[in-house]
């Protein structure tokens, strides 16, 4: 299914783009349970997306990029997520940074950057995540600024060439676009988690950093403003990010397991047949999960549309159409959560004993997913469907929902 | 979303059925509850349905009906399951029934139906149910034939003005388009069974009915003939069916369950809130339910394109084809079946204690859901998924799959 | 497994007591989908507890009851639900209406009323629900009192020999004990649930109705006082027996779907088996439903424990070992309402579609839980265990915990 | 609640073998996360067992063991859970070892065992695990015999000291008692899986090695027989470990979750609390898993009692009884599998991101579920449960049921 009524030569771009993920991503999966155990910066996974052409796919074709969609190139995302949950989830950031200077941005810092992407393919980390005692402030420095603060969970900033970093100036948000060559920045390394391992995820800190003011985003910014809807939709992006990698996974650690299954699993001893594929349970749970999967992939193509739509309408996006698109993202996220979960725990069920093996790396799925999907809670998601679709209240601008 | 691309003509039609369907299901609600409980055959429903022009929509424009394709009248089924899943269920039979002179008749055999049903607006019933001792049996008897046996659970059969009948000649499958009005023939009236209440499902006998060689469908049914691909689609029409009206009656009644919360329901005793509407409980297990609605729903939609996609294709579908279809709709056979039924149980802790009062009826889409997704039992749809999808074994044609 | 620590005595009162329940419930399941459509006031019903001596024996076997503890009455309350759970209904309150008496009475009216219950066997209703706009206001009426006011959902009120009130006397809650033929009361005779239909559970009228200071219970009900933790144990004693009859209830839906599908359940078409009872799926259901339901009922038997332990504690009860107490009942409310919907629900599965006609009833043990299950949201349940478990917060004492 | 119905002496000796194994347990959970990354052989763990006099629990008082009953053994094997679940799997397969000569042996056998288990606390070992190429076959050789084959999954037989055996001699089944100091033994120590990594679980091979006559268990085991019922009970032991080591990991989980949570949790952003202590969602949550823990708990207290009773009988045990006893067995493997493996994976829910760092270790505990889980399928088990509860038919002997 498509993402939208695209033109001839975007849909080709887009398939183009698309058999390229698939490549990385069969290549990603063969050493993703070696890479997963080694854990180092991944340096090289990165040059592999950039050699494929797959860093600058949301830019004007006319500018270098495959001129995709915002919805299209999480896709793309989704099509890495079946090879390796980390190097989509930093594909997915990446893509959601590359179209803040869109929202946030005058149309030259918006055209600026485009260009460059296209051109130079960096990689773009983030120093977004508002959790954590202190946050970054921005304060006036001279004909400048300067940046201080820590933040935690900082996805891809050790590894990117280009940093989007939301801070706070007298109080506001503003949005920044440096390079991650800069005095008085450093990123700690300091990442070590169950899933995710690969996502560079660690802390940053800013000590003095040096920012010049066409780095802020924006016309204005030393004005306080309150971002309309239209800008509001940095997060959606970044759901719609989490949702593609969720189901990718899935459908990713269910197609390697059913691959495994049809060479490796034994009929169960007391089943009195030859082979495990005949078995009924094994056979019930593969349809059901497939079943789930598909129909939780329908929800995240749906939730695409959705914010694709939205960004369609531009800075005339009403707070209703806001709350929409950030409902049908919510559902998804929902949705692709639970799926995503139960799939990564329940295929050892379909495999049996002997996928266990440490050298399989089977359950990078599980710790993958379980890593983030307590990014935000999912309850809270829930709530936000509930209350929309009960009430009419709109999910309230965060830098979670 | 549109069941496929169409054309304005077309998309026109189907707008313009949808919104008649929405009309009648409103119309149905309302009186659905009583009508369950007086539990009388549908005459006044079917009655509705042909002067609201539901009954022809599958049939060409240029004979009376509305030109729409198989997967978008089944779009209609769903709209009128929000209202009355009996009449959905009605109205789905009928629209496959429809189908089957297209499935196994001559081309003039099935031209002349298309006709007939477009201009007469007949409402069709089945005998084609194959469970039970005793099947029907079709003997040659003189110039014609006579059919005898009985059957039960023949769906509408009793208020019907024509039947598809489904027998065996000579130990072959054969398919039957009789009126209903024929010497020989008893529909007994006798379903009372705890869901689906207005269907009138109940048994039907046939004793020496006389049955002429052009009532049978196809060019030589005398000799045994194995039906291929295209024409097993048969099985694929009515699950299509169910799918729909399941999630159109989870659809219908979470609505029907946020308006009446909407008004009715009070703030938990203990949970220091004003309102039902703020419940943190609530809230979630709305977006919850909303979220798994919407995916079911979008697998629904997806399982129609992949039937129409085979319909379209005609007797050169190929057997993958075939299975690709059915596996599509056991997909969301599986899924729906599943939401569906949780919806009609979980709303009432969304209402509380007084939506259990008899007058409301709302526990008649539980009683509905669970009385027809034991039609066919679920898990084996699971299984037909699951080795489809790791052993590339096609479901067997049967009238369940 | 016996509920406590028994005398051989006791034990041979509770095993001739468990088996005259058993009598009990199996005529009671003979007609109890008869009954349950013809929905009659349930006189014949509490004429044959009467008889087989299941009023009394939670009274001392020198009166005439059968001395069994509080615990052990709940168990008979769920035997009585493998027969019929409205029946079981009336009987588990009617079990917790004669304690009320011991815990708010004086010793004189206490052993008073255990003497009247042991010798005359009056079937006890309550008037205690506090849901609903006005609730009863006691007033002092020149050597007496006055009642007046409304209550919904007052079980068995309108069939009962004697009725536990709950009121208010200047702003303080207060317990009556009153006989049912009083001038003044009236029972409006109004419930029609889709559950508990033989419950008897509509709203009752005070209009002046004559109250004796001796039939207001305690020692000193004219000033204000707050109940002390042993007193807060009348809530406890409701939710166990909710409990009892939700476990009951799955116990016997389950035993009467696999008498039915022994005898009349037919292998699936596609299956390629001779017998349902072969079945793969239907086997493994019947597995999980059977190992969820024991488990259900082992955590129902904890509570009872737990209540029947904090009971023999008396007065002396602490916070702490209330909080306890509530909290493993609400343990077991939680569990054994998600058990027994499903049961109640997915027999269905084990029987297939034939079990669905309306003579064999079956869907009444699905109405009848998830009438009584949102009684009081379980949702909270959970939460109060949660919060007891992660923060030691009691909950709070209202008359749903 | 007490194992069975036990002496003054037996309950004293209970209690202080519990208290050893808490502190055993405290002991281990402090190092759990370090030394599940570490892979180590588990001798420093072994060596605490020993010390802490957990070794001999089950071995007779005058023999210098603590004259626990087998069930009651496996409650120390739950408790050793709460802290490490590879060890728990170690110490819970060694005390059914420790019961296969009183299965199997003669009473000299069994009796020369018992006193050397309790006077120099042995550790033992077994090559059981029937899946795989290969199995054990002992073959006459001069005076004695000779064992040859390789087996997978030998818990264990790496470190331990004595190793219990399953061979075929002539093509029957027969169990041996060797000490693992045995020329023509190896183990692989080729253990590297992702859970229950402490487990050494690895490949073993024999290579000739020379096996006396007092060795084989049993007086005559030369000749083909037939296990009766009593000896069949060498299933349920292990499976009884298994219940509880799952059950008891739930246990612990659950608690070092919930402790860090107090400690380390933060507020959702946007859930308008200062405490995630108070968030609704986390305390539902932690209520609903608190309450499924404990309903687990009890049904494997029941399986344990089950097959207390039935070792009680001895070699008088019915296939009735072995039934029952194998059945309660499957009920609380069915239901502790579903449970711990929930708790297992939502814990993350209740603690947030943070709890996803590495150094915790947290997810161990899903990865030691997940692996020992498929030890067996869990669908077998449940299909067992149905298929006794249905038909009557008891599971059959294997060394899986």
């Amino acid at each position: 299914m498509t993402i939208a009524e695209t033109s001839t030569d975007n849909r080709a771009q887009f398939d183009a783009a698309l058999h390229r993920a698939d490549l990385v991503a069969a290549e990603l999966r063969a050493t993703a349970a070696e890479r997963d155990r080694a854990n180092r910066p991944p340096l090289a996974e990165i040059e592999l997306l950039r050699e494929a052409d797959l860093l600058q796919v949301g830019e004007p074709a006319e500018y270098g990029g495959s001129g995709l969609s915002y919805a299209q190139s999480q896709q793309i995302t989704r099509r890495i997520a079946r090879g390796d949950t980390s190097i989509a989830h930093l594909l997915g950031y990446h893509y959601a940074q590359q179209r803040i200077p869109h929202l946030f941005g005058t149309p030259e810092q918006a055209e600026e950057q485009s260009r460059r992407n296209a051109q130079y393919k960096p990689f773009w980390g983030g120093v977004q995540n508002p959790r954590g005692a202190s946050g970054l402030v921005l304060t006036r420095d001279g004909s400048g600024f300067r940046l201080d603060g820590r933040r935690t969970f900082a996805s891809g900033a050790g590894v990117a060439d280009q940093l989007s970093v939301t801070a706070t100036l007298d109080g506001d948000l503003v949005f920044l676009s440096i390079p991650t060559r800069r005095e008085g920045f450093t990123a700690l390394g300091d990442w070590d988690n169950i899933g995710q391992r690969l996502t560079d995820s660690g802390g940053v800190v800013f000590d003095g950093a040096r920012i010049e003011r066409h780095e802020i985003l924006g016309d204005d910014p030393l004005t306080g403003r309150v971002p309309d809807a239209f800008q509001t939709l940095i997060t959606p992006h970044w759901q719609l990010a989490f949702v593609n990698f969720y189901i990718g996974t899935a459908e990713g650690a269910l197609e390697e397991a059913l691959d495994w299954t049809r060479l490796n699993a034994s009929a169960w001893e007391t089943s009195g047949l030859e082979s495990a594929t005949d078995d009924p349970y094994i056979l019930e749970l593969v349809g059901q999960l497939r079943s789930e999967v598909t129909a939780a992939a329908l929800l995240a193509d749906r939730a695409g549309y959705a914010l694709q739509r939205a960004l369609d309408i531009g800075h005339d996006l009403t707070a209703e159409q806001r709350a929409e698109t950030a409902v049908a993202i919510a559902e998804a996220k929902y949705v692709t959560t639970k799926v995503s979960l139960d799939v990564a725990s329940r295929l050892f069920e379909i495999q049996g004993a002997r996928a266990t093996t440490t050298a399989y790396g089977f359950d990078r799925h599980w710790r993958n997913l379980r890593t983030h999907t307590v990014h935000d809670p999912v309850a809270y998601k829930a709530r936000e469907v509930g209350d929309w679709t009960l009430n009419r209240r709109a999910p309230q601008f965060t830098l979670y929902s």
